[in-house]
């Protein structure tokens, strides 16, 4: 055999020098998940002693309704279906040419308007509701919106579409295209004017409407168990962040982390839950955004959902319109800012801009740290206004909220 | 223009589930430093206050020595020259055979025995010596053991490779081959005995020696300074370090935290640092190990210079010799819980076996691991048994000194 030395050393750099190049830090993540189990195992393990497995009901159901008795959101809940029939007859009746365009948008606009007064109305009202329920009354209506917003507008898109058509056969003499994918059926406007068809929007994890979503070929059994053990889970979280609601024991880390936590419960475990449930094939719910360098692309990778719509129904709309791109950015901020205030001040009863004023904040900030930051140190920066930022709002609210309703900040 | 539908969802995996294969968590890594940073800013803005930018030096010199005017770590260094030189002469006179190959086995023998030797003897007799003085010294005795090993047997495999080419030259009569890279001059054995040689090995961040390190082009002044940066930053940490060895305060996160900071420090930082200044272009001193999925993972990557010298002087020439795979294993294992106990018992003046034993249940902490978990589970498991293992060990030890030396554990 032929004797050599084996090289022992190559030119290379270390891993965490960003010059490496290198990015996977999953480890890290699990990391933090094991930090946190163990620094809240005390509270895990009460937790698991006093209520069992499973949460006592009644005691969750008592964060949402002051008389647990009396269903104020559910009957809210139940009530919310006449604005999606109404959406959906609205469209039938401009299918079939019954109304005319102008008509249509008439109706659509009282409709759309009535989703979004009448919730304010009964929250305002109802007195056995609590800012839990209020807000997630508000919420629920909010998305209801949304969506109904989506279908209306993707449907005109097609009859627009279809009358284009008309137009170019009735030149051109030739035969309409049907497209017809491989295997599945493909449903093409006003096939999909269906009962099935706009209540499967309803219930699907998604803000934007489309004729034929992409569908998962099975239900994944492992998967859904796995998820739906994530949200449960969750629930015993409860007593801290009723815990963090006393004011001024409020500090910026905690509430940092439940807000972490209800990112990873609402936007990965729930919403991948109910979208493997009805087959839903997009789950793009979030995008990386914990690897934000600018305040911009947080915004717009933290909440697909709403990103999306934003982009396909208002920015972009607005930018065909031929408002300029600047002006467009700060209409969709403005929005942002006026539903966050809605889905606070409401459920609160108390008006006090602090939302609004928290999201307009990012303009400038977005600005400052785009302008002087970059790499890793903006990323810290982006992360630094979260820590610091989202508490401070939510700290107003609570803070001014114990003053009015026990008249003192103890 | 021609009205389409632009597609809106397409079928794809949330990016934190495990099927979508995504791993880039870079901004996770940011998140923990910001935290870090943040809940320790107290601390920060008290240390600025106190020290100032830097140190007082006379109060980080404090924690080395109990009289800080007379420097017996720092004698001990001057000697630890002595060592290099014997070695430097027997190899020599071994490569110009003035000396038989075991003459020379013999006399590197007493050379490396004296190395780990005779600091213990010093450690054990010096009394002005604290045990952190004491800790540095026989690390740096351990490390000049570890590359006074490496120089021998890589000089000595020279001679076997030239000997074996001298055998082949007398029977094929050929000129030897010989290479130079382009443009730099490549040396060969026996040009690498120089002072010049040796003394570069002893500086730079390895533990292997080589005849042709790979070396960096220059010296990046902005990369330098960054890492200076980090090293000084790192001295902040000293009052906490000190906090959290008051007995019964060790709690096992900050403990935890510490050895991470300490990781960054050492292996990043201060590696880095040396290595640019001496233009050492190998910089894997550490590889992934936070994604560690067996406790085998995380031994072989955290530590790649001690790991790549076992590798090479110890556990592949025991295969050579013939011993199995798993005995070879169990070798390195020993020997490493060896060195672990020799770095703690003897400057605390205290014999336990805590570091040897928590070492040596390793083996069986990887076995359960590997048998039982994976992935992230895996992952989760090496963290756990980190945040929890180390902290215990290192109380027993503190613990054990406080009785010892102040005849309570209060």
């Amino acid at each position: 055999a032929k004797l050599t030395l084996v090289i022992c050393h190559v030119m290379q750099e270390s891993l965490l020098s960003s010059a490496s190049g290198y990015s996977n830090y999953r480890g890290i993540l699990n990391w933090c998940v094991v930090m946190l189990v163990l620094s809240n195992a005390r509270l895990f393990l009460e937790n698991l002693i006093k209520y069992g497995i499973l949460v006592d009901p009644i005691q969750v159901v008592s964060l949402f309704l002051k008389d647990p008795y009396s269903w104020p959101a559910a009957c809210l809940m139940i009530v919310s279906n006449v604005f999606v029939i109404a959406t959906f007859y609205t469209e039938r009746r401009l299918a079939v040419g019954k109304i005319s365009e102008s008509t249509g948008l008439m109706l659509h606009g009282l409709n759309l308007t009535a989703i979004l007064v009448f919730p304010v109305v009964m929250v305002l009202c109802v007195t056995s509701l609590t800012p839990v329920g209020g807000v997630l009354s508000l919420g629920i209506y909010t998305i209801l919106f949304m969506k109904m917003y989506s279908y209306k507008d993707t449907n005109r898109w097609c009859r627009e579409i279809r009358l284009a058509k008309v137009k170019r056969l009735t030149r051109s003499n030739s035969c309409p295209s049907v497209t017809r994918l491989s295997g599945k059926t493909h449903v093409s406007y006003p096939g999909n004017l269906t009962y099935r068809d706009i209540y499967y929007f309803v219930f699907i994890p998604t803000l934007c409407y489309e004729l034929n979503f992409p569908r998962s070929p099975r239900i994944r059994k492992r998967f859904l168990l796995r998820r739906l053990f994530e949200m449960v889970r969750g629930h015993w979280m409860v007593p801290t962040v009723q815990n963090s609601m006393k004011p001024f024991q409020v500090q910026a880390v905690p509430n940092h982390l439940i807000w972490l936590i209800f990112f990873y419960w609402f936007f990965h475990s729930s919403m991948n839950f109910v979208a493997e449930l009805m087959q839903f094939g997009d789950r793009e719910f979030y995008r990386d955004w914990w690897n934000s360098e600018t305040v911009t692309y947080f915004w717009s990778n933290w909440n697909i959902p709403v990103h999306k719509w934003c982009l396909r129904h208002f920015y972009k709309p607005m930018l065909r319109k031929g408002v300029n791109k600047f002006m467009a950015q700060t209409a969709v901020f403005l929005a942002s800012a006026f539903f966050h205030e809605y889905l606070v001040s409401i459920p609160l009863r108390m008006f006090r801009l602090w939302a609004f004023s928290g999201m307009m904040a990012q303009v400038p900030l977005a600005w400052f740290v785009g302008r002087f930051l970059n790499g890793n140190y903006g990323n810290a920066a982006v992360w630094m206004s979260l820590i610091i930022g989202q508490p401070v709002a939510v700290l107003m609210y609570v803070h001014d909220y114990y003053v009015i309703h026990y008249g003192t900040s103890e």
